[in-house]
């Protein structure tokens, strides 16, 4: 058979509905033919399922059309993994998607086809050198198609972050336990140094509890506490520093600058949410977090990898690749805080996604 | 017993050189007294082994210097684990360690002390938010210490990266497989598409010896190149695409920009030193090296991931410390390739660092 490029589509008649979508799930029919998206054509022709588009084999197809390339390349992946997929044309499927620009291309469950109307993944096809808008993810699957060619899914979502562990520092009685009858809480003293901070005599609570800092030695009292805790203790009253709070965060811009803000704001989300964030430096990351605290002596495996970032952010999918393996090598979740404007002062302006790895 | 700060130096005399350097490995021996770096004198007051210094007691003294918090933790991290000691002033260790400015503390090898003239590692004490120029590494181990207190190692090495996979394309033979009697070698002929390149009918030892591409179906010969491997095989006469390397080279530099340029110095260096490079997208890198390809049907383990970066570039510990923990995680060395101006149209002007954990 033979197919014509018209606005953008390949009409392959008068009776190619049979032949191609019927029965193996290519195009949208029309009549007794059928349209397919030029991903589709170049796909039988690549298969000698088509004989030709205006007379052009597949190489002269692909090479009219190289903007097809990477569609192209994800497609024959997935179909050679046994599915049947719809290119999206003009932000909709038929009428099974509408409005999702975002997506190249759905692909149907194992041993559904187009005239099914179900979902398995929506696919977003980009290129190693594209960058990818952090709030654009969720509810897509990026097929990167990397520069030998080579394919990876990165599948994202809207992840729901919370945990157990006690939500607010009043809830270890930690401000209770040095409060005189009748008076106020008495914070505990502490001190800045440098860029971190020092409580040498805390509550015991603090750190076996909270998982608050982290003890100078095994055998002695004294915490070390990032700048991030300490602001978040002042704050509540737990401690008591020179200056309060503002010192706390002057300290923090100078070494940080903005990014201090976003990484205080998504730290007090975190303890909000019952999720005990201590650093990820050793694995690249803002934070790993603990989901269920009770006490640091039977700390369970951290769940998550956080990564703080404005909200505007993209990331190159090298990046990308980078962070996903590494969590996905440690058995943790890597997931992104996209931090907005509204949050510099405390407001609640946080959005959440999860990246992992997927083989569809 | 009390010592006195005199010109960034504490000195404890009149006797304090048997109980402090002698017995203990503090200090400069000064007649029968000891000069005391500040990092080892506060060592001595954390002990509560020196009384104080000008009448302050151990929070004190490291409230008046917070400079030295970060050394002072590194300091007691490997006193506490069983090493002597030498903090390096004005650039040096004694005579030990003559213009080493980038240095701050040498370690001695277990059992032996200051007066042995021994180094195990030359450690560079840097905080979190600091930045390292990549070039400044290479014998020396970086000691990060991470808003928590906590500290990483990381050992930098010059590294030798050489293999024994066929160095040029002429050792495939592949040019000559096509040349008839007489005349000049055929190239190949090769097509861009999109950002990549596609050969339909390349010689077999392109892929299977040479491990250029990759093969876009299991059962076809058709390679898709990287427009790196593109270049690469252009110049060498193996493959012919139109417009030539400049053709390939406008390209990449139109996706990658200068990034390209350096990628294909380091990728040229790679096959001349009989490595072969692939793709590292997995992994976050640029690339991952194979050092002894015969065959690709038995291929081993990669065991190189390469960062391609300017020669002036200068990486967050964080970001150090995602690359190694990756390359750590899939048993892999991390290297760093740094390239300078003069590359730019194929010189040879690439400097190699590599970076490893280290757990002293």
């Amino acid at each position: 058979m033979e197919g014509h490029l018209v606005d953008g589509v390949v009409e392959v008649g008068p009776n190619g509905r049979e032949r191609y979508y019927d029965s193996r799930g290519y195009g949208r029919p029309r009549g007794a033919g059928v349209e397919l998206a030029p991903v589709e054509a170049a796909h039988l022709l690549y298969r000698g399922d088509l004989g030709s588009v205006d007379g052009r084999g597949f190489r002269a197809f692909l090479g009219d059309n190289p903007d097809i390339v990477g569609r192209f390349l994800v497609y024959k992946d997935l179909r050679d993994r046994g599915f049947y997929l719809s290119p999206v044309r003009d932000g909709r499927v038929d009428d099974l998607e509408p409005d999702r620009g975002d997506v190249d291309l759905v692909v149907h469950p194992r041993g559904d086809g187009p005239w099914d109307g179900t979902v398995e993944h929506r696919i977003r096809v980009v290129g190693e050198r594209a960058t990818v808008p952090m709030a654009s993810l969720g509810d897509v699957v990026l097929a990167i198609v990397d520069e030998e060619s080579e394919i990876t899914y990165l599948e994202t979502a809207e992840p729901d972050v919370s945990g157990s562990s006690p939500a607010v520092v009043e809830e270890l009685g930690v401000a209770r336990a040095t409060e005189g009858a009748g008076s106020a809480p008495t914070p505990t003293p502490a001190t800045i140094l440098d860029d971190r901070v020092i409580c040498w005599e805390p509550p015991a609570d603090l750190y076996e509890r909270g998982f608050y800092g982290q003890r100078l030695d095994r055998d002695g009292d004294a915490l070390g506490l990032s700048l991030l805790e300490a602001a978040h203790l002042v704050d509540r009253g737990v401690l008591e520093i020179d200056g309060g709070v503002a010192a706390v965060r002057e300290h923090g811009r100078a070494v940080e600058g903005d990014r201090f803000d976003r990484r205080l704001a998504v730290y007090r989300d975190l303890r909000r949410r019952g999720v005990v964030p201590k650093t990820g430096f050793k694995f690249g990351a803002d934070f790993r977090t603990y989901e269920a605290v009770e006490h640091v002596d039977e700390l369970g495996h951290s769940e998550l990898l956080v990564r703080v970032l404005p909200a505007d952010a993209a990331l190159s999918p090298r990046d990308l690749s980078l962070d996903v393996r590494l969590a996905h090598g440690v058995r943790k979740r890597m997931v992104f805080a996209l931090v907005g404007d509204g949050d510099a002062d405390g407001g609640d302006d946080i959005t959440w996604r999860s990246v992992s790895r997927l083989t569809p």
